[in-house]
């Protein structure tokens, strides 16, 4: 594998004439307005924005290829941008160029409900999907905290509170069509549940942040509305026991839907910024789907195993408005806790390990972060080893980046010990560009490398994300 | 993407000191021997074998790099073997080269109850696994007709009666081990259970027939033996009476384990095997895993499914012994088949559709059936979409090769009309390479080719599998 050799990676050239060509072709639609630049060179991430040159709002798969042909021809990098929701710097324009707005390819192309299937436009969002979906009976799982674009999770690999029941974007998107470097458009997977039709370039696509293509078309699995839901909240007395109570149910086989950990700081943000009286104790929020019968089975063995590891004041959300009421919050947890320091900003951190470590990786991390100064609530989707601690920081004192990022290191070579990821849901960006060097090795990142090369060999799609262009 | 010239698609040379260079270094574990080289170079396929030039039997990791290195210095071909399961021509040794029998890796590396998670050598078969995993109250659901290898069944991406539940080893390999085209070895995936750190290099290896290395250690999920068990049979008067029945219990949520059709033929052939007496017709074989509560319910809900859709004789089988009798004669279907027709060979059919599409997709076919010669029994995986025509052929008859080829094509470009894929289970190996062509597109199979040539620039890791060399 010879790798050519990098271009430098500072901000590459941005021409007149490519400026001219886009306005010609996209007139109001292009657009080099500060403003504009300002919010397409942001996320959610801790960073310092870094604009692109230009923003070209897209309407269909047309307006991608026009775009990455003018950009292709002139050497200048393209970035895709869904609803700015990224925690990790994926959207900044590290190297300048075109960033294209997708939020206008928001469509539902079709909805095959006897196949459980639907096929989107990459910029709408997933509140915008299961909007879309209501009268079907069916609806889209996969559920991050942000209001994110499909695209964009489909280019995360993202997943949330339900993916312990109905797996992450991996399991669930069926096929895509993208834009490669060159212009050309890749169609990828069928609408077949199955196949075993040559290299799983659908899988390749989801999860590769933008760096090999822009997708403007997704087909998805959906699932049929349960007849019943259910949900609970617990407290336990440590982590431990909420951790037990967990692997105990999940091994004698309940499809739990949901069993989300919340630990005392974040359960008093919750509580402050939804307006609850949740006791301020280690928490585990459940939610089962189901048939009435199954719903009331369910949730009577999780009481059990929830009482057999001392939880205490296991309690029914029953009617829907009290479930909703407990989920938004849930859901809302990440903004909650900002709101504990008045303008901070957070340095999330995202490890993933096998759940028989889950406890033992919280319980050490939680010694680490009393250590600190820094206020870090901690939220984990349990069921599948992922959790997320939330560093607090002041973004005018460079100290506090710094002992996030020390913290963050420590808790990633700590569940890299446990055989564990640095990330489950929320993708490298530019942020965990070492972290997936400890984790993958040098071979894995090796061969990363050498199929971004060869797909997109002058390193123009989404540059300086995932892994550096050069060993 | 530009690609090197093909090399001459004839067997390559075969020197002497490469051979003398294997004996030094594994003994009698490397064998030229014309009977072991003619098991390695042949498979369940209807293809005339294609010999190996030597056979290296494999003990470890250590033993596949050497293999693959001595390769690679003498540019010779490396073809993996496991169980010599495969249908569609993997393992013939089209352009010669050294066949890597892995059967002596068959163990077991490490069980992790509480994650669910089993680590396993590539060598050892579905049952051999399920048997060391029956004191730990957990298993491994996908199961191929065949006692085929797990890393067979990774490297095909393999799936079975159970993938309607437990999904395929798409979404069952957690992440393995491999050795690259020049020796190196490379791990992907952890023990976590999910990931959105970079490439989904576990999904590339999976279904990559050996073409991009060779896989010595794979990390799966296993699930809880479910508390209770039941299985029923039904007959239908048609097969769209049948998918109807499934596609209504699949939309109200019913999460059954299995569910497989059987033409009125395969019947015939199953009761001569199996020594039962089910009626000829279009039927339905069920299974429901969960609580002894919920596989009633489950099952009393599939009954009115079938009742309301003309099904007869809804029969449980509630006995253990009972349920097995069922479940191994649809598994020996294969074979049952094959006796049909005394000294047959089978051309199968793997076309998978979107549920919606099945129906019609079986009705067409069974018209181009009957207007041939051929018995041609038929087995699906309903609810999958995915069904196999078992096309029965003299071998010492080429015409009937050559029209159950016409068969086969018009069955795959009806699969392909109605969004399908041409292969839902047993990969594209020799058989499908023209389909996938027409499946895929040229911009697909170009993107699957530069992947190829970026890890595997010399083609020596099963050259002429899934895709030509070059375009």
């Amino acid at each position: 594998m010879n790798h050519p050799a990098p271009p430098a990676s500072v901000r590459r050239p941005f021409p007149a004439e490519l400026l001219s060509a886009l306005k010609s072709l996209f007139g109001e639609r292009v657009s080099i307005a500060e403003a504009v630049r300002a919010n397409h060179g942001r996320d959610e991430s801790p960073f310092d924005p870094q604009l692109p040159d230009a923003v070209v709002f897209a309407r269909n798969t047309e307006d991608v290829q026009a775009v990455v042909r003018l950009c292709a021809q002139y050497d200048v990098p393209v970035i895709p941008y869904g609803n700015g929701s990224s925690l990790e710097g994926h959207l900044l324009a590290v190297q300048g160029g075109v960033s294209i707005d997708l939020s206008e390819m928001n469509r539902v192309l079709s909805i095959n409900a006897e196949d459980l299937t639907v096929t989107v436009e990459p910029g709408i969002s997933r509140k915008q999907l299961n909007e879309a979906l209501r009268d079907t009976g069916l609806f889209f799982p996969i559920d991050p905290g942000a209001d994110a674009s499909i695209g964009g999770m489909t280019a995360t690999r993202a997943s949330g509170t339900n993916a312990v029941r109905y797996g992450t974007m991996r399991e669930n998107v069926l096929g895509l069509c993208a834009v490669l470097a060159d212009g050309r458009v890749i169609r990828t997977g069928t609408r077949a549940r199955k196949s075993s039709a040559g290299y799983d370039l659908t899988r390749l696509f989801v999860g590769s942040e933008g760096t090999l293509g822009v997708i403007t078309e997704i087909t998805l699995r959906l699932y049929p509305q349960p007849e019943a839901v259910s949900a609970a909240i617990c407290a336990f007395p440590s982590m431990e026991s909420a951790v037990r109570a967990v692997i105990e149910t999940i091994q004698i086989g309940v499809p739990i839907a949901r069993v989300e950990f919340v630990d005392a700081l974040a359960i008093r943000a919750i509580n402050r910024h939804s307006n609850l009286t949740l006791r301020e104790a280690p928490t585990l929020f459940f939610e089962f789907h189901g048939t009435a019968a199954g719903v009331q089975e369910q949730a009577e063995l999780v009481q059990e195993m929830a009482a057999q590891n001392a939880g205490e004041g296991f309690e029914w959300a029953t009617r829907p408005e009290d479930r909703s009421r407990l989920w938004n919050a849930r859901h809302n947890a990440y903004f909650a806790m900002l709101q504990l320091k008045p303008g901070c900003r957070a340095v999330t951190t995202d490890v993933c390990v096998p759940i028989s470590r889950l406890a033992e990786c919280v319980v050490e991390t939680e010694k680490d972060l009393k250590a600190s100064s820094l206020p870090c609530p901690i939220v984990g989707h349990v069921g599948d080893g992922n959790f997320h601690v939330a560093m607090l920081i002041d973004p005018q004192r460079p100290e506090e980046f710094a002992e996030a990022e020390r913290l963050n290191h420590r808790i990633v070579q700590r569940a890299l010990r446990m055989a564990g990821t640095c990330t489950g849901e929320h993708g490298v960006g530019l942020h965990k560009i070492d972290f997936l060097v400890e984790e993958a090795g040098p071979v894995a990142i090796d061969t990363m490398r050498a199929i971004k090369h060869a797909l997109d060999p002058r390193n123009l799609m989404n540059p300086g994300k995932i892994f550096s262009w050069a060993a």
